[in-house]
């Protein structure tokens, strides 16, 4: 649980700083190059993420307060997102698209992503009482779905039949390699874990959504100015985070209570993991970042055969061809332009 | 097995003879609307010898000789072909195209597929020592893929890339739909096992595109004519199966004995669909027929449904959709001519 809530925060969450040398220099990026290069770094860098879980908990358990971990990593980002910006204004002086001071009309809309990923941090203790937590992770893949419908409708951005199509094989084909022997009790889900799974989901799509247009709404504005105020907000909301559930373990055995090595990977994880994020959201989209997380979890199922001697199930090989197949599908489906 | 053994020599197998009132008159039939009429009639009829082979089952154990069945949905076949041209000889005359007699370069070509079938059969009883029945039926989905591929070299026909990508969809799809908690064994199947179905696969895909070159090589040739030449080889194939397997069975008991009602049905259907096989050859091609197959299959499940109370898993319904994509792919991806 803990995993996933950072999890969650990180990846389906808002952009983040960059320290990227050429988003340093603020010329955007040279497409589609970069494009696939930030792609593939996102890819790699969720794989490690749930890399890192597993041997975190061959290690031991958690100990540390996740809070602090998801404030440290906020924390990290804004401070990597003022580094990359003290550069810039170094090398090209200060602008009207790398200036940190902006209207409130600007800012007003960076909190939103945050607070749509509180209202579905705290959903998540609810829907508990209706699905178990493998279901749970089935049920999640109905992000894919709720964030192509979304971003098609809010974003008005048109994707192709063929591209619809593959999105659909998609969300089945992340499902089937999932697939155990327990599957089938998700189905058993009642109504109200289906409406609020479906709530979730559309929370989930919304807030990526969201960041997407944000980020893309001037594009000429440094990515780290628009890194840094997504982050200042999200570092706000992990201090309030930290007090209402972690206050007391906090107070009593400090801040760095358990951390350890592998914490302060996982946090530099999350945190470039954060930033591979909030490039894929101005130079590429939520399409490109549904389907590079995707294309992790295989990976990461793929790594952890060699690393932990995991067993790959039928239902994981069929799953990841359906996956191959929608991912061509979805080169090969794009529209004319 | 009794069933696996009927269906597979109908359905994967040669033509029939055909009782159609459009071919009755020997014309080619009004595509594209009588090749969906075909192809919609064998869906419809492999459904339901699934659901007369549960029903029979339901009734008690099969207590006919299954190679007397054979041998009689051979025959019957083989009559309606003749009852066919029959009617044609009264009110067109003889012609070069539906008269019976031809040449033996014509007629040899015909026992073959009926021989590929019996190897593949005969294969079968070995390849269970090496995977069991449910395993079987998982690896008989490389048919699929073994009929694509065939289909494109023998016959020289061209599939777009879309078009292949919806077949290793379909495959997929439908291999995902038959899941079940102890599908992972198939993994553990030896080399051996799998050099053996992919030996089948080849063949059984072997013989419907041979069936297919067969059928098409005189387009003008009247099909009751192909039918019949195809069907008295299947009929010889059987009467030989009749003698080594159950001759003792059938001396003592008689021919009939066992039959019932269901056992007159499933006859009537295997020769119906055998007829939808061989219009599906002749009018359209493998691609169709195997299509068709595969959605019947979960047609059938479906039906179970609500007839027999089956249950449906998570794993069937994410095969579906993964089948249903590639039949809407296939007909998007439909290459410009």
């Amino acid at each position: 649980m803990e995993y996933r809530k950072i999890k969650d925060e990180d990846n389906d969450g808002g952009g983040s700083s960059s320290g990227d040398l050429e988003s340093l220099r603020g010329k955007p990026m040279n497409w589609p190059t970069g494009s696939a290069i930030v792609t593939l770094a996102l890819t790699v860098l969720t794989s490690s993420q749930a890399i890192l879980i597993v041997w975190s908990k061959r290690a031991g358990k958690y100990e540390y307060s996740v809070t602090t971990a998801n404030f440290l990593v906020e924390t990290l980002k804004c401070a990597l997102s003022l580094a990359a910006l003290a550069r810039i204004w170094n090398h090209e002086g200060v602008t009207d698209d790398n200036r940190l001071s902006t209207t409130l009309d600007e800012v007003i809309v960076y909190p939103i992503p945050a607070v749509l990923y509180l209202v579905k941090n705290l959903l998540q203790y609810y829907i508990f009482a209706y699905v178990d937590a493998p279901g749970y992770q089935i049920l999640k893949n109905l992000n894919i779905i709720s964030t192509g419908v979304l971003y098609r409708i809010i974003l008005k951005k048109k994707l192709s039949e063929i591209q619809w199509a593959a999105f659909i094989l998609l969300c089945c084909g992340c499902t089937t390699a999932q697939l155990n022997s327990n599957s089938d009790r998700v189905l058993q889900t009642p109504l109200q874990g289906w409406i609020m799974a479906i709530v979730m989901a559309l929370l989930s799509g919304f807030a990526g959504v969201y960041t997407e247009a944000i980020m893309k709404k001037r594009p000429s504005r440094n990515i780290n100015v628009q890194n840094f105020w997504l982050y200042v907000f999200g570092m706000a909301f992990n201090a309030v985070a930290i007090v209402i559930q972690d206050f007391d373990a906090v107070m009593n055995k400090g801040f760095f209570h358990g951390y350890s090595f592998i914490t302060v990977l996982m946090i530099l994880n999350h945190a470039l993991s954060g930033i591979a994020v909030s490039m894929v959201m101005k130079y590429a989209d939520n399409i490109v970042k549904v389907y590079s997380t995707s294309v992790a979890m295989l990976l990461t199922a793929v790594v952890s055969v060699f690393l932990f001697g995991f067993h790959l199930s039928l239902a994981f090989f069929l799953g990841s061809i359906v996956v191959s197949v929608s991912v061509y599908l979805h080169s090969a489906g794009k529209l004319q332009r």
